[in-house]
């Protein structure tokens, strides 16, 4: 498969870059009859649109959807569907400065190195971490083919941000309240002291990251294919697939290597004729299949690379140490906008299993209108 | 690609079953001309053979490869290369049970339901640890592969088990000692503690996780391709296809989610002409490409799910709660020899991304013989 | 792999209807450093654009091209190349009757059902001709690589037309002249005479079928993997997916089944220094690798399936007998529109397999720039 | 995907030589639950053993089938299928002197060149006809699975032999004659005749070409995936596969680009409430997906490159011109053998598409059993 695409049956295919003409997405593999429209995309981009509040990027972009193929009136027919966003709020100008001086921590030096320096330099080109308004153009059809189909709802939030961790999670609270605050923290009071220290560490001129935490409900029994197609092979890869991500866990995670089997082990019970398990330690993965239980993982993301303080560096072309002061218009931290990232990621990966398992017919009638 | 191989241009088919005939893998695209006898993959699969210590299972298995096609007067040719290890210690008598009753933390239940019941159940089947002798098969080719021609070496160990950690680890004592112990830690106090808390654990019927650190050297910048196949989302996929296997983390990983981007990022300086990071935060990977510097990553391991203490299920059949002692023959932790099968599959996985950036010609001249 | 991609290491996806919005294309896996301006594309566009002749449909569309992504400065970045033309000229009220009433020899009937009745079926839609635009996109990027790395050259031209065959082709008047008349036919003559018998059979509303010849010259030896992917088994594949193609045979072809082993044996021989054979039945290729002997396969196609004639058909609602006349705008042949596509397609396949075999780089150093 | 393999739902892996130890298949995606036994995939395997008859090879393999996974209590388990042939009649002395001389015709040359001289050359190796032997293997899984979940029935035919033809092909003749005779045509007159022709033609140290029809009965419509997973573009792939197969046509193919549209057009009339055409030119196909008409092709097979003959060839180490006779055993035609060939592989290609278009389920309940 193609370095810039995933999935098997629900293939996706993104392309674009940070400061070029466009970010976009191709999905192929959407059962025809599914109710389609610009808006259903756009709700979804616009939860990770720049520019919205004092914890994002002052980067100003509308991120306006266009659906340029696969749909006819409003209904997927089953052919290609392609989406565009025109980049608008582009300055490279403060970027011209990395073109021979790597910025730490970002994909400078390595593309650079990769591409012979042919690679679109400007603030990552297709490095950077606006290319995941990709992931959400086709998550976002992903989640409404999840959530028509098997009533599949995807709950993602910030777990933890800066060192502030909420650590009880009340499923009812993250369902209502995760987009309801800047940093999409679903405790109110957690929220507010992740806000403190975001506005805080972007006047230190510095950066901070956090942990997001996913849970998938509805799941049916036996979504995820052995070996290397596992449900949590696929999230994994997914995840590791967005910007600035640094780990994965899943379940009791890396906690589960600290425990006895005793402990870890989910027993198994029979609830009104459903079997489920008595914990959930797993995250509702066993043998790499979905086991009906809520489906639950974490994934770390770093602080964000782009700070505005005065970093050390050297200039690729005379191999001389240098000091770099990145102008342009950063993220304090990515975890916010990185929540909706992470629900459509999950969702192009879960839609696509799905479809592979046999769980959502090549054809639908008509499903999703309201 | 089919949910049982992966790769692209060194791609690996795994099949068989715990119980079953075999153990098998195939390996398609490795280059022609490098030297390979049934020894090189035989000294890997010796590494993660059972029933060699007091640490592991005492299932008996000679687990002797035989190459069965694809090397041609001890060359590979570029045809495809099937191997294979005859089953031999079977005793399916002792799982009659878990036909009904799924052992909590195993795939029995998923499995069941996934294949209407007509999975090979004995063991765990396609489910059980013992597949990951495929992975160490193919893995062999790949590791000698990337040594012959890059200089590449992949060293993983035992960082952690049972809660007890090595938090400095000397490189070259990991290089020389992690094979000298049974339970592959590379600090020879720490080893003995770790072993001493297997025993014990073993005595209770209980088992341990663990958390395994693999370090990857003399990887050149540039290797893994953007998006989706980048250098972390590789390593995550193919490292939670192992079972088992409940999370992963590049570089700081976890951590990193807790500091600032001024401590995270590393600084870039020139040392001798080569271009390298002061500190290793990212863990040798910049964009998904890597860096030059040692590639980092941790794999967590939950306890082996296999416990001889009696557990509470249920009866797939009835839906009645039973009581189950799985009797067996189980590893009291998986990590020991999971060292091997990580730096197998991480060889797996390089090999493929190696190929695929161009780092390796299609044919060799006869590298590999001593 | 998606069902609208191709390719391995160059990665094309088409994407688009006839009626929609815009036919694309995406590719991923050009090396970086080609130089490539929309231009480039253009050209090779304006080869199969509809409107220009007596002979061609009368639909008049400009089909200008804009490069979307993957090119920066005028050299390819390695990243995904994005391409579009829009649809301008669109009348479907033309089409209004063939929703229900299937024309004989389209994809009206079969889309439906496949589709559940939610395909685009305005001219066709996903299953029109028209989606060629999309291969000579992404084939002129190929077919610039090949030619700017390897000096590959693809001459593509019309070998047969309505009955009309040319038997000798004279190499260099093909490559000259192939484009210099209005059915892509080299010799001057022929070409006369197929354009009159076009001409006559538009206006008798009635179409015509023919047979392309396309001629590979400079491949190296070795392109093509075995053993699915060999050359004349990725070249099948390809132009069986041109719409209205019926058949592909290599060298002699069908006429190699009715003579002798020793007749068709191509005889090696040494020609200053290079390995040559003294005929070339088997068109350049042996088990599946190119010989480095010009590379030469026909493709057959239908005569168009929209006819000016009333035909008689069914309504699909209502299982009557039905009669149709499909107004719209035809092709009275589509072999000289097709001719630049089976160059085009030819070089995405050739582009894709001399990746794989390594013959090209994965940087190039600015090739292509005049 | 991976060179040695095909498919994406039903994928198939081949491996082995011609003289190597053995010819291997692994079949990954099958739905668990199809009753799957050794004879049932040794039933086709004797179809194209070779040494039965005086117009085959007198290399006498057993070719005796162990399946080695995938396969529980006489059931698919959904786990991959590996099945292998061991070879045992091997005598590459005889093919000493190919090493260095390369015979016309075959990919002695080719092969030699791309491995850099790595590849097993004793009998072609990995490009001998005899790897068709997996595409069987594979193929005696598809054809059961289609047969028993579908009704589908594939039906292939020598159609013409060393010039020799039969034009009208009796269905009921074909399904119950064509393995009656040694040279695999329905019709038994025309069998004696090409029999005699086979056998004159050996005689003289000479070999035949000739055409095999194949006939696929009760494919439902909607089989094939746009644009370049079609039902044509993927049986034009498979069959370009098989060694010495030179073309392939559908419904009417090459003689299609001959006649009008009004004459090619296939019309639809409604029979019992089952929509169908008058004619079927299309051969079943219309835009890349069938139509629920028989659906037909033909393929074209070279004579033999083996020939008892002296040729002329040159010593690919001196570069100097030679005579080479290949002793071996030889086919003096491959078709009668290649009947079964077409056959197995084309259920390899439409139990792949009949999957991925969702007509067959995930889990069989057992079906195969008499």
């Amino acid at each position: 498969m193609t370095a810039n695409g995933y999935g098997e049956k629900f293939f996706f295919m993104s392309f674009g870059e940070s400061h070029g003409k466009c970010i976009g997405a191709v999905v192929d593999g959407c059962p025809a009859g599914l109710y389609l429209t610009e808006q259903d995309v756009q709700k979804e981009l616009d939860l990770r649109k720049p520019g919205t509040s004092i914890v994002t990027t002052q980067r100003r972009e509308e991120d306006k959807v266009e659906i340029l193929s696969g749909v006819f009136n409003n209904f997927t027919t089953g052919a290609p569907i392609a989406m565009m966003i025109r980049n608008s709020d582009k300055d490279p100008s403060t970027y011209e400065e990395i073109r021979t001086k790597p910025r730490p921590g970002h994909a400078d030096f390595t593309a650079r190195v990769k591409y012979g320096g042919y690679n679109d330099w400007r603030g990552g080109g297709r490095f950077s971490g606006r290319i995941t308004a990709s992931f959400v153009m086709a998550g976002a059809v992903a989640k409404k083919l999840l959530n028509e189909t098997l009533g599949i709802e995807i709950i993602a939030f910030t777990k933890e941000l800066g060192g502030i961790r909420i650590n009880e999670v009340n499923l009812e609270e993250a369902r209502t309240n995760r987009y309801t605050n800047e940093v999409r923290c679903p405790d109110k009071d957690t929220a507010e002291e992740m806000k403190k220290r975001i506005v805080q560490t972007r006047g230190e001129g510095d950066s901070l990251g956090g942990i997001i935490e996913c849970i998938v409900l509805n799941l049916p029994v036996g979504i995820g294919e052995p070996v290397f197609s596992s449900i949590d092979s696929e999230i994994a890869k997914m995840m590791l697939s967005i910007p600035a991500a640094k780990g994965v866990e899943f379940g009791r995670g890396f906690e589960a290597a600290r425990i006895k089997g005793s402990e870890n082990n989910d027993e198994f019970y029979v609830d009104n004729g459903i079997i489920r398990t008595k914990t959930n330690n797993s995250g509702g993965v066993l043998g790499g299949l979905s086991n009906g239980m809520p489906f639950i993982f974490r994934v770390a993301f770093k602080p964000a690379a782009s700070i505005a303080a005065t970093q050390r560096t050297i200039d690729i072309e005379t191999n001389e140490a240098v000091e770099l002061r990145v102008a342009g218009r950063h993220d304090p931290s990515v975890v916010p906008r990185a929540v909706p990232v992470v629900e459509n990621a999950t969702a192009i990966v879960l839609a696509d299993l799905a479809l592979r398992a046999g769980f959502i017919p090549p054809v639908l009638k008509g499903k999703g209108k309201e």
